[in-house]
């Protein structure tokens, strides 16, 4: 077996609390070597007649990608202490895998050369809220959802829906316009909704904020939001707002006040200035986001600032009874404030969602002590390089969902924000030039993965869009105008997620097939009482594929029929779903 | 090349803040695979003509174990944003590695598949005390040093070295002991002592701490350990404590409190009591270190267990100006614990030295929010196998060694605390074999080695002793019994450690020769000004090596000769240390 492929390192996504009793342990092997992997674990003080009393339990292959082969169990350990190592065979050679060497049996004289996950404690355990884990996410942008009060249109507002939107006109919408359609969301059958930024800023965006700690008149005032919050509660619907700490809007007055007094001002070391006087062309001389001097970076070391943010982030919670925030380029705002933030509004809100954006590997923030989860991108990505723009082949297609599966323990990825699509990127449907099929097996993949789905709005009724600002045209209400029959694929979808275990969160997926030639995959998902087994042809063609065995005398879990014969033809671009009890 | 073998992950050992400006990045390949690496690197923002503005940079090949290759490139980024890959060549093939895929060419059109380290935030930088890097510590077990006081005596306490140690006799050591023989602590040049624990306890060991706010009065009061701490800071001495809070004693009262009175008992949540009525025996029904119900285990997730606990931690800095806390079984507590811990007691002084105790990989307590280093055992344990025991081949000595210093950042490693024998071990001369020419190899070893080296008490004037009791024996003061010529050994290493840059904690190393033939290693260390070559023989005859081209001219360390011709003889288990400026 290929030594150097074998992987494997405690207090990350290879060994992490699950939950206050378990513990998963994965581990890394190379592409089609191993054949059989063994946990050896047992407590570290669990001696007798100078011997280890060590235990085996085998693991399972839960995934495979280009390179590697991915291996799987879970333990609970009596006293919440563990002592492990691996057993791998290929059938002709045995290796025993420790930190600190390879052996060729089970080493019993001494502990010391195996790995260690020294103690369970309570406090920390990643515990992300467990509402998470159930909720079907709803993204607004809240400009361009609904008009419900002419009255604080901002000037020079445009007729909803008159002219295509454009980086900086206005339309008008408003939380009176969330009030007035909640029907719309409650029938759709989503539980949260994502708002993008609603503070005092600028720009139809929002994301210059130049208030914290009001809501942008456009959109109303806070006696409306608290109403709308209440409406949204009462229907089973969460809140989560987004807040952009890492940087201010240049009108920031904090900010202004550092522009116009320079090192006298109070707010100096609110933000990283290199030299005085403080200057803006040609290149800033202060820290920002990218290179934009409109976007002025904060000082998280400075304590006021500091305070004032984590009052911001207790404010609304504490105030509005808000569920979640979604925090704007989290990556770039330290640790240390992270570790903070999350202790104060833990305090006052038990389950608070943490949810930060970062695009690549963010284990470092996943410990526990900081987010709940990430926007999972690479996660949606590889589906719509592959059902949207057959960029990639079925095998590759399956070693990118991989991937993104074992990069993160599982209780992260059950809550991670699984998107298609955002304010930021091109509506799905126009990535999937205009093909309905493709949107629909991209939903039915996103809502039976594992997760927490989300919707941008007007992707249920069909709407398109190009990479922003063609994507955030106003939401379309004219029911002639919207897509029925994508809104009920969508609502019978989010409705499954609810009603059945396997389909939902609680079911544990596996890829069973990727067939790159035929282009098509086959997955499970898995609960106590069911098993749902996944076709999706990628092809133009369409697909006859064999059931497995363990899938004789399914039925079709839109349909109830059985499949007659053993084979099953599934059309282009379409898909099959059948269970077995 | 070997894709499987390629590894890195940021924000671990391998990517980290090494200084406010300053980021180390490490890979890993296969052992003798790549002939070169380059670090791609750039500023996610830095985009001219649709292509990022990347720039490279050679890694240099810094260590071999059995398996793999290290390589290393330290970098500061401009605007404190890194994005970055790796390009390999093995001279026919090139690979570009990034966190998502294989290139064979460097990719400019998107940073997403790069590796990335978002932000340079000062709050994050690991901050251990500059003060560690320069520290050689000595290791009193306070019992044993010296009796300076026979006031304090415990009952039924033996003169001093009339017997040979039992796990349960006195002897009467004392605070005043180590102030009557500061003289001697000065002479060998150390600048800290760790002090196992000094808390009210039963026994002669003090690990079951029955008050951690009280001194145990056999040591003397806490007049006289301000005196002693003030004593020691005057000669430059630096004084840590050791807190055992993964569990208190039996006879700590609160525990006492909670035998007597069960589930109405205060404290009892300050433990983990599984049932009531409390037992202990057969099995206790709590939990504890190890199953000994002697060491009941306590519950940091209890505010008012957490809140007596930081006091403790507090209460000894702010009163007692003591500068560092080794902390016993620090892996069985929670992180969480830590990570307020270090903030509590780092606000009264900001420079205490947080060592953990912790026998495995401990990267997940290195991150800068936890401790400032661990005990290295890993890394001396290699070099007892090798010099002291000859058990290993001199490759598989250097593979250790370099897996463990690759194990952590490099700035957690220069304060890592390297010992080579202490109350729990056989004295290192006895695991010598009472080899002296071996014992001092290993003082040089270790003196010359990135780290903070710790001296157990006596060990300087080669005192012998087997695993405890037998490692505990009462210190030699007849100077005449004592191995005046170790002590001048040990003292001049010491004293070369503090005066030349190249030999101390500044200095570079490398491994240059590993001969498992001959049975010897070279290893270099470089500083600006000066390069030293060290040659260790570990066989039982002279070992003749031709002497590297870069030391052609280089003279003695010692004295100052310089060899005749290109070789050097080493004596058997002797050493030769050449100079270059």
């Amino acid at each position: 077996m290929l030594r150097e492929a074998i992987y494997h390192r405690p207090k990350s996504n290879y060994a992490y609390v699950y939950d206050k009793k378990t513990l998963h342990i994965r581990l890394r092997t190379k592409k089609d070597d191993a054949t059989e992997a063994t946990l050896i674990h047992g407590d570290p003080y669990d001696w007798a007649e100078g011997e280890w009393q060590c235990k085996t339990k085998p693991m399972e292959k839960i995934g495979t990608t280009g390179l590697f082969d991915y291996w799987y169990a879970e333990i609970q350990p009596d006293f919440r202490r563990l002592r492990y190592g691996f057993q791998l065979t290929d059938g002709k050679e045995t290796l025993v895998y420790t930190e600190k060497e390879f052996f060729t049996e089970i080493f019993k004289k001494d502990t010391a050369p195996y790995f260690c996950f020294p103690y369970l404690n309570a406090e920390d355990i990643f515990d992300a809220p467990d509402w998470v884990r159930d909720t079907v996410w709803y993204q607004i942008f809240p400009e361009r959802f609904a008009n419900g009060d002419a009255s604080n249109d901002p000037k020079g507002a445009l007729p909803w829906g008159s002219a295509e939107p454009t980086p900086t006109n206005f339309f008008g919408g408003d939380f009176q316009g969330v009030i007035d359609h909640i029907d719309h969301l409650a029938e759709l059958g989503i539980t949260g909704i994502y708002f993008t930024p609603i503070f005092k800023a600028t720009t139809n965006h929002k994301y210059d904020t130049v208030d914290y700690m009001e809501i942008d008149e456009q959109f109303g005032d806070k006696e409306t939001f608290k109403r709308m919050i209440e409406l949204c509660h009462q229907n089973g619907i969460k809140i989560m707002l987004d807040a952009v700490f890492n940087h201010s809007g240049f009108y920031f007055p904090q900010f202004q006040d550092v522009l116009e007094n320079g090192e006298k001002s109070k707010y100096k070391d609110w933000f990283y200035v290199w030299d005085y006087p403080v200057q803006t062309e040609p290149m800033p001389n202060y820290d920002t986001f990218a290179f934009t001097h409109m976007m002025p970076k904060l000082n998280t070391s400075n304590p006021e600032l500091r305070e004032y943010l984590l009052e911001v982030g207790r404010y609304w919670v504490r105030e509005f009874d808000i569920d979640g925030w979604r925090l704007d380029v989290a990556n770039e705002v330290s640790h240390d404030f992270w570790r903070e933030f999350r202790k104060e509004v833990k305090a006052i809100k038990k389950d608070v969602y943490i949810l930060g954006e970062i695009w690549h590997d963010s284990m470092a923030w996943l410990q526990g002590d900081q987010f709940d989860a990430v926007m999972n991108y690479p996660y949606t990505h590889a589906a719509i390089q592959y059902f949207a723009k057959d960029e990639i082949s079925a095998e590759e297609f399956t070693y990118r969902t991989t991937d993104a599966m074992i990069m993160y323990p599982e209780n992260a990825s059950e809550v991670a924000f699984n998107l298609l699509g955002s304010h930021d990127t091109p509506r799905i449907l126009t990535v999937c030039d205009d093909n309905k099929d493709k949107m629909k097996q991209l939903f039915l993949f996103l809502l039976s993965s594992s997760g927490t789905p989300c919707i941008y709005y007007g992707d249920e009724i069909a709407m398109t869009g190009e990479q922003d600002p063609g994507c955030r045209k106003c939401m379309i209400w004219d029911q002639e105008k919207q897509d029925r029959d994508m809104f009920g694929f969508l609502s019978s979808l989010i409705r499954l997620r609810k009603e059945n275990e396997a389909f939902g969160n609680r079911g544990t997926f596996r890829f069973v097939t990727a067939d790159s030639s035929k282009n098509y995959v086959m997955y499970t998902k898995t609960a106590a009482s069911e098993t749902l087994l996944f076709t999706l042809n990628n092809s133009d063609e369409p697909v006859t594929v064999t059931i497995p065995e363990a899938f004789a005398g399914a039925s079709d879990l839109f349909t109830g029929e059985k499949p007659t014969g053993s084979t099953l033809t599934v059309a282009p671009h379409g898909y099959q779903v059948l269970t077995v009890k």
